[in-house]
């Protein structure tokens, strides 16, 4: 669990003064969520619920767990993930100048204008499972035209070079923690049920290998890999950088990498997406709606999220164990074990989407499967 | 690849004139099927379409293999498999009396009737997505009455106790192969593009084992799991009737397990729904249609259509990897990644029909991605 380790939790009697006149900063300036615990009361019903099924005990695997999981955030015995969203957060990393990425900066516009046109993959897919797809663009480097399809939520133009200097202020940090979070609150007032979210930016896998180090505490070397397809020099190099990004952020705040709080580790080596994605999900979490965690990304905006509010992870069911070298040790972690396993490296979100319909299957034998009893099985459980 | 070691390909010069009576015995009576090898022609046209599609190269991982399997399969650059059809075979296994199983046997024609009911969870997420069902008794133990949904095609009553005497009559073997393939010519003729497979027969894991360890000469120890819902006691004890039908067997045929043509596997230890499972995967690789492979024991009838017909395997889609403890070994041989990994352990074509949807997506993204030109995004692959 060393992957979870960070300042806060480390923190003992010992504290030094200086880690809790950040403590106190943090409080005073990282935006807050408020994530309830659930409650649980319905547990033992639900659980009946699904043992009445006809099927032996524990037959359908990780999808009673996941039935349960919704079940119990929805706090109901009838539970519905009919109406879903995809919300894709979009920005650039000032990073990508020192060459983290396999492909140019002038992909992420690009990108976002092939989502917002429907040829992505994770276009298609949710026009597969007629969910409605919206992009948010929280950092892109130039300006995007308006589009029905595109919500304008710019914080800046890109975060800056994490390898030189601070990537964002605390005031951008938080814009796009709120970002993200508006964006739910919207879907919410529409009267989605379960939230997914995706990601573009072109560097954003580096930048997610570097919060990682930062939270964790673990070399770049274990938490770097090929994002959008870096050979083994690629990777070697990126993982340089970010090395250089970690020490220097170091350095600045006089604590080893592992000891930040999530407002050091934001300002210090934070992308503007990932923190979107994390202000997401928080604020479902706020509002009790279960969300789907995509890929790697998505997996480090979560653990990013954690350090701001642990319950945070309580309304997470996690899509898929990409292909990042990373990912898997992050997902046990968190003791995850994810729907699919399709070596994906994309991002965008076409992890969650495409792990939608499981999601479907699990709610759709909660609320449809006979019971034992009713369908006249013998029952030997 | 120890698994997939079989009599036949065990064959050399120093061939036993008995077991070339068997090869000759089975040619004039197992029944045949004619599986062409595909030809691969557009195999370059149709790597290069998914290519330059908008993602990173091989980013969209097992997808990409789906997609270019079925293209390559239905021979074209615009595949389809929109419709769909699960044919659950069900039969009953005279071993259970032996205690193979969690479940007594009464509970065959009871689940059949509940897939008819449309309450097992093979039924709702077939009606999930708009994929219809069709239930084949090809040996329950008892008359089923007549329903809309079910074909009756009762090979026999149920098998004979493989621990005590063979399980079935040569002629019981190919009415069976013959009861699948009728059923997937049936399908067809319908328009059905995608097949996908399911069984129901209270002792059919444990029947499953005893066919892999037959056909493999692995073990019953290796080959024998917790199927519905045994404890460790139960397994055991399961694994000893299968080892005194495997040594029963090798007495009569006087050759170990792992060196039985395939004839002699199905008439020693075979069960109709399996048996049936393999005949209708044949007839669907003689018909050039892709069919889903569920979990362990569809996975074992796989194994057996391939001692039949090696060219059976190229048109078979790993639905996942299932809880029973030799499932993963058996996808290993086949060299298989499926889809799924979400320990279900229920059988009845549950994981086919669940991953249906990724088979639908991996269509989707090749037909109808953007091209990175068309989409005007830079290429760096």
């Amino acid at each position: 669990m060393k992957w979870f380790v960070n300042g806060r939790q480390k923190q003992t009697a010992k504290a030094s003064s200086a880690y809790e006149r950040c403590e106190k900063l943090e409080k005073q300036v990282l935006k807050t969520f408020n994530v309830a615990p659930i409650d649980g009361v319905l547990d033992d019903q639900i659980q009946h619920k699904i043992d009445m099924k006809t099927k032996p005990l524990g037959a359908l695997g990780g999808l009673e767990s996941i039935a349960f999981q919704i079940a119990r955030i929805q706090n109901t015995l009838v539970p519905s993930v009919n109406k879903a969203k995809m919300i894709v957060f979009a920005a650039d990393h000032g990073a990508v100048a020192k060459g983290i990425s396999a492909f140019p900066q002038e992909v992420t516009p690009q990108m976002v204008g092939n989502f917002l046109a429907g040829g992505a993959a994770v276009s298609v897919f949710s026009q597969q499972h007629n969910v409605p797809l919206k992009v948010v663009d929280v950092g892109v480097k130039v300006d995007m035209p308006d589009h029905p399809l595109l919500s304008q939520r710019k914080v800046a133009y890109g975060s800056k070079d994490f390898s030189e200097t601070a990537a964002l202020t605390l005031d951008e940090v938080n814009r796009a923690l709120e970002a993200g979070a508006a964006e739910v609150t919207d879907a919410v007032d529409e009267g989605v049920e379960l939230l997914m979210f995706g990601e573009m930016g072109i560097g954003n896998t580096g930048v997610s290998s570097c919060m990682l180090s930062a939270i964790s505490g673990v070399e770049a070397k274990q938490t770097t890999g090929r994002g959008t397809g870096l050979d083994s020099e690629g990777v070697s190099k990126k993982a340089l950088i970010i090395d250089q990004a970690l020490q220097r952020a170091a350095s600045e705040l006089n604590k080893p990498a592992g000891e930040w709080a999530p407002w050091e580790v934001a300002t210090q080596v934070g992308g503007l997406e990932i923190l979107a994605m994390a202000g997401a999900m928080l604020r479902s979490a706020e509002l009790k709606k279960p969300y789907v965690v995509d890929g790697f990304i998505c997996t480090v905006a979560l653990l990013f999220a954690k350090q701001v509010q642990a319950e945070v992870v309580a309304y997470a069911i996690f899509a898929h164990q990409s292909n990042e070298q990373a990912h898997q040790v992050l997902l046990e972690a968190f003791d995850a074990t994810p729907i699919l396993k399709l070596d994906l490296r994309l991002g965008e979100g076409s992890g969650a989407i495409l792990s939608y319909p499981i999601i479907q299957s699990a709610v759709t034998f909660f609320n449809n499967m006979a019971s034992f009893e009713a369908a006249g099985v013998t029952n030997v459980s």
